[in-house]
């Protein structure tokens, strides 16, 4: 037996968004269901040089298949400037829970772009309109492109708008995808009027006003990692049917950690979270509502069952390096 | 940059204990001085599996250098039956704290044997008579090359004693080093009445009694790392200068967790960690000490500071097998 090593253009590769969106929810429908463990995080900080580590363990019944993996992942803000390296790496075990063996080793950061855009498809199939045609995109950096590439598996997305400072990102966004969707650069307003947004900044000053959203809009708030940060103005947030993907992580460090902490919007602003809605134990859009946001943090069990699907998908198509890691080959 | 995988023959190629020996010191000493990290172990159980998964995160600052990492580790006891595989496997991803940047991924398995050796070998330096020539090991598995391997670093060992229900394995233990020591088969009582002794047996019933130790036995108490296993009797380990690697393991898992449990040996029978003594705060071996008892249940700062001198050792030399997983490498 051999592991498996998948690097980044790999799990790019065999992270198909029409297998891992709904392996995604059934991550988030194991979770609701406590057929999983997720420990917390389990955090080092390392205030010297401006970072700090996380390792991320999970395992997830998801009834026809089970999954268990550790992502061991960091945040050091001075990377790019002082070592040309990316700002957040990631590393991800990805076991077998019935032994343990070590199936497969994956590049965690792009494994981390995909799992997030997979989760934001599975909250826009619960609550944007049925028949969204158009998305809107603030940010166009690496998580714009999983935002699209997941969100299409789940709607007709015709019309794509773009919103970035950076000309060149935007250029290249379009670039990218202008054969298949009726792709442009706009303005905040203009993507946040679309019947789907997915804000994909690091902003701590909100962005999105109130009123730039459309009547009936879905809003991913995907950026917010971290105490501070804050994509949203705090009345759309309070106006909206609020999603969250998990209580402790969102008040901690998600999209409403500020006006939490704040005390301007408190748990009864909070109208469930995914898994409940994902289960059915609440509905997701009805007829009466007008704006929902999808608070995401990004939970160790979508890093687990994304992993799940591209170590199956690679092992079926011989990618990745097989590595006798254990020495147990023989 | 690449990530070096080094897999359970290169890590044991590289974890000569000449260098392990002082570094796993160094890690016990930091950890005393507080300029460690360790996050307590996070478990999944997986009772459907007869197994369990832990995740162990650790950094340490040594002065000159300093290391951070996380080992994934397993006990699946129907291993060998179900699927001809060991009970136990690790995965260690060891990165560099300035950056994050993953330097290499290890075999956990083979980095926690030489690690445990090491472990017992800094004990042995501190706590042993300082003329010391004869070692004792009970249980002739993997881990007793490894406590002979550390040990012969700190003392003088001519004389080995093994002792071993099964007497293939102890022949092959015999085998592998009677070219450099005077190593033959014994009893227990025959191991024990060496100046120093280690066990490495999973036992649950006591198997070295109080009178068969010698007067001034220094002893390893390396096998017990999960509730309700022990290998000393109660009356032993309370005659001794009982000296443990942290306080809230081996309560839980260690050596002295039975009679702790039960409330036979209690705080006070306690003598210090190993990491007060390194660090000077507290006395090794005096001339007054009779038996000395170490028990070690391993900690993750052991497993950060092994990954250290493996990769160095490693590195230099060119060994293991450079792989882009980041896909970083232009």
């Amino acid at each position: 037996m051999e592991t498996l090593l998948l690097n980044g253009a790999e799990v790019h590769e065999n992270a198909e968004m029409a297998e891992l969106v709904p392996a995604i929810e059934e991550a988030f429908a194991a979770y609701e269901r406590g057929d999983a463990q997720m420990p917390p995080k389990s955090y080092i900080d390392l205030p010297q040089y401006n970072g700090d580590f996380r390792s991320m363990p999970a395992y997830l019944d998801a009834g026809d298949w089970d999954a268990a993996g550790v992502k061991w992942v960091n945040v050091h803000t001075d990377n790019e400037e002082e070592y040309d390296l990316p700002t957040v790496m990631g590393t991800m075990i990805y076991s077998d829970p019935s032994n343990a063996f070590p199936l497969a080793i994956l590049d965690g950061t792009e494994l981390t772009m995909k799992r997030t855009g997979a989760a934001a498809a599975v909250a826009t199939d619960h609550l944007a309109i049925a028949d969204a045609t158009s998305l809107g995109i603030v940010g166009a950096g690496a998580q714009a492109y999983t935002q699209l590439e997941a969100i299409a598996t789940v709607r007709d997305v015709e019309t794509v708008v773009v919103s970035d400072l950076d000309e060149e990102r935007v250029a290249r966004f379009v670039d990218a995808f202008e054969g298949r969707f009726d792709v442009r650069a706009g303005s905040i307003a203009e993507a946040a009027s679309c019947d789907v947004l997915s804000t994909v900044t690091p902003v701590e000053d909100p962005i999105v006003p109130r009123d730039a959203v459309g009547e009936h809009t879905h809003v991913n708030a995907m950026g917010a990692d971290a105490e501070g940060k804050h994509e949203l103005a705090d009345d759309l947030l309070l106006d909206a049917k609020l999603v969250i993907d998990d209580h402790a992580q969102t008040t901690h460090s998600g999209e409403i950690n500020v006006p939490y902490t704040a005390g301007v919007l408190g748990d009864d602003d909070i109208y469930g979270a995914l898994g409940e809605i994902v289960v059915g134990e609440k509905a997701g859009r009805t007829d009466s509502d007008g704006v929902t946001v999808f608070d995401s943090t990004g939970l160790a069990i979508q890093d687990v069952a994304a992993a799940h699907v591209v170590y199956e998908h690679a092992n079926e198509r011989d990618n990745g390096y097989p590595f006798d890691l254990l020495g147990l080959a023989d």
